[in-house]
């Protein structure tokens, strides 16, 4: 199969991937996101650069965000976000993070696949995106693509959804203007 | 507006932006990655997270794949490539390291939008994907999302159908078995 | 205190710490190293910035070597070494990858200060460091800088000492060769 | 050689190293430290390392400190402070990177070993630790270390120094105090 078979292959599972996300979970983790005071990211591999890409861009929008492992990570709070990236929901360090993060009382969103997980108890929001996972579940998507290309792909796209409902709630009316809050050195 | 209407916005842009996409360019850069024996990645911000994730990908299909800047980072030789992210085709750091790349005689493909930039003397390849730059040039989609998302988006999702042709080039069979060089610690 | 003064304090601490290393230890770890087939470290914050260094200069000397969480990090294996730096011996991410990779019969090599700890069941070498910890642990220099920085210096100068022993016994004869393995895109 | 051999060599090196720094250069860099909003840190490979350890203890004393290429690197400007790190002054992506921060009118402070060097013209202060660079200028301590170890591991102490200096300065009372600030996720 050429290019445009295998694009259209990852736009169609895209397509139902995000069509499934419910859309009142997603307005609960923009709430979330909009009434913490500073949000952490934790995921690993893919997953993570996907989570540090959406970091990068809450900054833009002037919410402070990072990533748990980034050089000028401070300490969380209870009056701060965790979102954790896990398909299976039962990644170690991750989960073990969470459980660092709860005894901070911070908050704690999870976006995986799984709906009973090893995170499930951590949790104060599960964020569906019903992607196969290793652990061949049923009622998910059984995507084609390599390993969990699907989940990762729908992750950015989530967030960058939530990244334009951020915009709307917050009003920012000049989206241009953002770029005086973007690094300029490189 | 609500997640579906975003998520419906972002999945419209990007079916754009990725039917816009040239076939044989793609073909290209897959031949030049499959007869790479390295390859380097180098962008900034989220570009730069992009590529990462190709970057691991890669290393699962079995190419030796790394970013520019990467822990063990290994020299460049002239038979290597050099894949660069830019949409305007003048981020000074990744232009420099072009240059660089160029004068050790390594390969180099240029993905990005404007067809005419300070980059195009020193790419061997260039792969348009049409985003509308800050450069304000005609011929490109004129993206409603936060500052350059869908120049991301469609480079996350080029990436991962280069990699399934890849698979399929190299005809790799077992799919799940490529979990055997995936990192298992985490 | 100027300048002279404090960096006369960073120095007596440091000739004190590094003398009450032991040799043995030391010798065991380079045997450790010389025979893995491949190196990993694993460590939290300054800590983890050292290691990375390390492992930069592992790779000059030939040896492959990478840090968990690397976007090119391959599986691990029991025909490989984990390193661990970690003073106290109870930072949870480390120690939760110890034990994964003690499931996959690596060998683990972890340089602290505590020599009692959650991770000495799980360490083939402890390589002591008699830094104070927050812990608070009897026998220990208790540095006059600020928070576990004579762990991190000691821990550097010691990989660094390391790296020499290891140039004498792979008889590395001409130092300067080791540029061609060192990366030169910046 | 064995370790008590190859560790005393460190040290010595260290000790003729650190005793070279002019003390009104450091004092320089720290009331520079002190009077910037913000401080930013460029440099490769190890150089980088060294330079995001002193970022992470910047935070911690509770100045505001991010390295160049950083999830949540925000814009520079003429109130900020560069630190450019690099033995030879002519790494370029450092020096491109100066570029664009004087362009801002950040101010630039340079730790180097070549007194001259294409960076000069750029830097408002330049910190010299003398340590022999692939240039073989005159006047520099010839170090028997692997590589440019002498230089990275005098940046670490130096800014280990630095960082009791400006403990002192901001008359900080309570160190222990500074683990407020500290992550605590890992």
């Amino acid at each position: 199969m050429g290019y445009k078979e295998e694009s259209n292959l990852v736009l169609e599972e895209l397509n139902e991937a995000l069509h499934t996300i419910r859309e009142e979970e997603v307005e609960q983790l923009v709430d979330m996101i909009c009434s913490a005071r500073k949000v952490f990211v934790v995921g690993v591999g893919r997953v993570l650069l996907m989570l540090q890409a959406f970091t990068k861009r809450l900054n833009h929008l002037g919410i402070e965000a990072n990533y748990v492992g980034a050089i000028d990570e401070p300490a969380i709070t209870d009056q701060d976000l965790l979102i954790v990236g896990s398909g299976s929901g039962s990644s170690i360090v991750p989960l073990e993070i969470m459980k660092i993060a709860k005894k901070y009382n911070a908050k704690i969103a999870h976006i995986g696949s799984n709906v009973k997980s090893p995170m499930s108890e951590y949790e104060d929001l599960f964020l569906r995106i019903p992607c196969k996972t290793k652990l061949d579940l049923q009622d998910e998507i059984d995507s084609k693509q390599v390993m969990s290309s699907l989940f990762e792909q729908s992750l950015l796209l989530l967030a960058d959804s939530v990244a334009l409902m951020i915009v709307e709630k917050k009003q920012i009316k000049d989206i241009h203007a953002l770029w005086e809050k973007h690094a300029n050195l490189e």
